[in-house]
């Protein structure tokens, strides 16, 4: 299998993942760039991602537009992919999702979504909101155009990622593999913080050195990563799919 | 398959898919107008709507009264359906379920159900509680005559959802797959609002504005909608039995 | 089939549901009262609900001691069947469990559960909750002899359902249907309340006149009840073996 | 089947248990003593416990070291299991896991884990909490090395569980089986302590000499014990490889 065919196979794969995980439904998407022509990306055609096999991959740049447009119906907020993918440089991987436990943080202005769980280092110290409003107005919240997907990249800034007020939230990392771990583990990092609040005082969080110490020490493709790939493809059918860790070390 | 076989294949898709994403259990229905003699409408004999077939499917007319009765037992809150129907014209779909999120809201006065999420926008701005005992007394809270389901569809009024005091919802919408998804977020939407209320603070509802640009861009069959719907029938085991988007785009 | 034969069979099925809808795991169990011989009942052998069938029905007498021993291992905790069953001839099967979300109800004094969805109107106006160190002071909180189970039954009065203090509930009712309807609502009835509650302000509950006009209008074989036998199961896996609503209407 | 390959056999059982039951997802291990050479103990390679086989078994001694290295990848974390084991000869089996509901007692610390359900009385009268960083400063918050695990190890002392703050928890018991039975039960006990305390007011936990009591009267092999074991095993689709009782009771 070539570089690029395992490349997209592992993005159907994270597709799956992320239906089994409850981190998308019917909704929600997942991309990630060309490995050789940085200025373009995959992400699948309008399908929900339990759905998605490897001949429903498009190839888009970074302005949202179809490489060799086939006609096919692309997702509506694929901006948001673009325009993250575009101003970050060091960003492999990106998804957009609406998973139901991160939402409660972007409507309660009041409480910031704050890492209280080792697993959930990797999104910062305190997660920004971005509400839609604020520069668009009345829409219906969906990042449609570029413009507003780059309102919103300005808001992640150099972090992970970014709630979308009443809507969900973008994350971005350096592989599929991180942005998918980062994205399962975010609902549950804000599980825990509310379940934590509601017995009342400040749940503690982690430092800041502690996110730097867990930062520093990991690598997408080390054995503790993969096992968890290995595991999440397995529950969603995929686990025959994955290869071996050594394929995905030259994806970086 | 004819335009009438089709709807009815829809109906019980969307009792499947109702069951599958515990909107209702053994208990809840969905029904359809008939789209040649709109004083008619479809729904299933009383059974659980997870083992609902076509031929489970029963035509009944405003009053709740079947057509060509063949002594089947109907459902004994058939009522909501005809009082809804008749009550408004450009309402093609009717659900009422007991959807365990929901049923918070209609006992809790203090706190009304909105839209947080863009998912929910379609509940409208704030979703009306009808109380049976307001008119009806001691009860046993069941919708089981033409009267109380009018009451009910007052209260509905020119929305799209009614909560019921103990018991449940009605949701009515300009067609099936329109009122499944209304349905199937509500309990969504319902979450998200007390797991914000409980982090303390006031949950940023939708501004009217923004109910009404997505109310304004939505269509029934368009594409993102049926990827909902192709996706749900999917995970109801039907994923076989929808056709294609063209085969809806006649029944509005 | 003869009558004893379906019964056993329906209470394999009532273990099987019981299961299958979280009212029990490893613990917990379903007895019901041997119609031919109102001073012995059926119950499993110590076994986990969901892996009973008809060879692990046992007959015992209402002092919890088998009839016809063959040294099989017994529930433990049997004698609340017997001392249930022996208190009040108007029941006919019983169920004790620890579903996970009764148990607030019973170490949260502050607060009683009632009943405020129509579902759950059967567990009457007030659930008592039955702490068994009051006479019995430190115990392991399993009732293992009649004494214990006698003063459980006390508790319990003549309502359908007693709380048991960091253990779990007993409910009790006419039938096995309507025991496991009510089991299974049990815990939904809680998390409703619960929820509700955390929202603030004082829940709704059903009014004693909505819980009579319940209670008047219920029958175990009704149409409406056998739908949500038939429903659980096929959820389980048994709907192959429940017969029709006919066959059980003899049992009352 | 040898003792050994049945010791194995149970722990790769337990591993797929732990899985099921979502006390483990891709993290997570469980180990268990050596019968014959107490100062070694068996343990995954690092591997999700659900992919785990008899093959995936490693022995290591308590410096956490393998014996006859063959190159496979171990868990980081195998020192929790190593220091546990060297500290405290009464232990037998080790499980680390970071299951969810168990993860807010751990950063509010306001608020203990007590045991307020009889199934939690295994866990002691008060679950101590760990933070790494008293000790460590800032960490990855993985417990990497024996000093680490010694000092986890001494804060649990001659209790069964020690939460450790944002990540998880460590709990040892005299068999496999009663280290599967605690951690099972360890978040539901969570779950209802923090429901019960939402509701107001200070929830009952489990006095003194109802903890004494349950523990006096257990025995990992009685029948109560292994009926779960027998109920999460075939769970787990490993019902058919547990055996009867009786092959267990050498092993204590």
């Amino acid at each position: 299998m070539s570089n690029l065919d395992s490349l997209i196979q592992d993005l159907v794969i994270a597709n799956r993942i992320l239906a089994k995980e409850d981190v998308v439904d019917a909704y929600g998407h997942v991309s990630v760039r060309h490995p050789d022509k940085p200025s373009h990306f995959f992400i699948a055609r309008s399908l929900a991602p339990d759905l998605v096999g490897p001949e429903d991959i498009v190839e888009l740049d970074l302005d949202g537009q179809p490489v060799g447009d086939d006609g096919r119906q692309l997702y509506l907020e694929r901006f948001i992919h673009a325009a993250i993918l575009a101003a970050r440089p060091d960003v492999m991987a990106v998804v957009h999702a609406h998973a139901e436990d991160t939402l409660p943080f972007g409507i309660a202005a009041a409480t910031k979504l704050r890492p209280v769980i080792h697993s959930g280092s990797f999104i910062g110290s305190e997660v920004p909101v971005w509400d839609i409003a604020e520069r668009f107005g009345d829409t219906n919240l969906l990042v449609t155009n570029l413009e507003q997907g780059r309102d919103l990249a300005k808001c992640m800034g150099h972090g992970s990622v970014a709630l979308m007020r009443g809507h969900g939230f973008a994350s971005a990392a350096r592989s599929i593999i991180e942005v998918v771990r980062l994205s399962v583990y975010l609902p549950r990092n804000a599980r825990v913080q509310m379940n934590a609040m509601r017995m009342g005082g400040k749940p503690k969080p982690l430092s800041k050195g502690e996110i730097a110490a867990r930062a520093a020490g990991y690598r997408p493709n080390m054995p503790e990563t993969w096992r968890a790939w290995e595991y999440w493809a397995n529950r969603a059918g995929c686990g025959d799919k994955i290869g071996t860790p050594h394929d995905h070390s030259p994806k970086g």
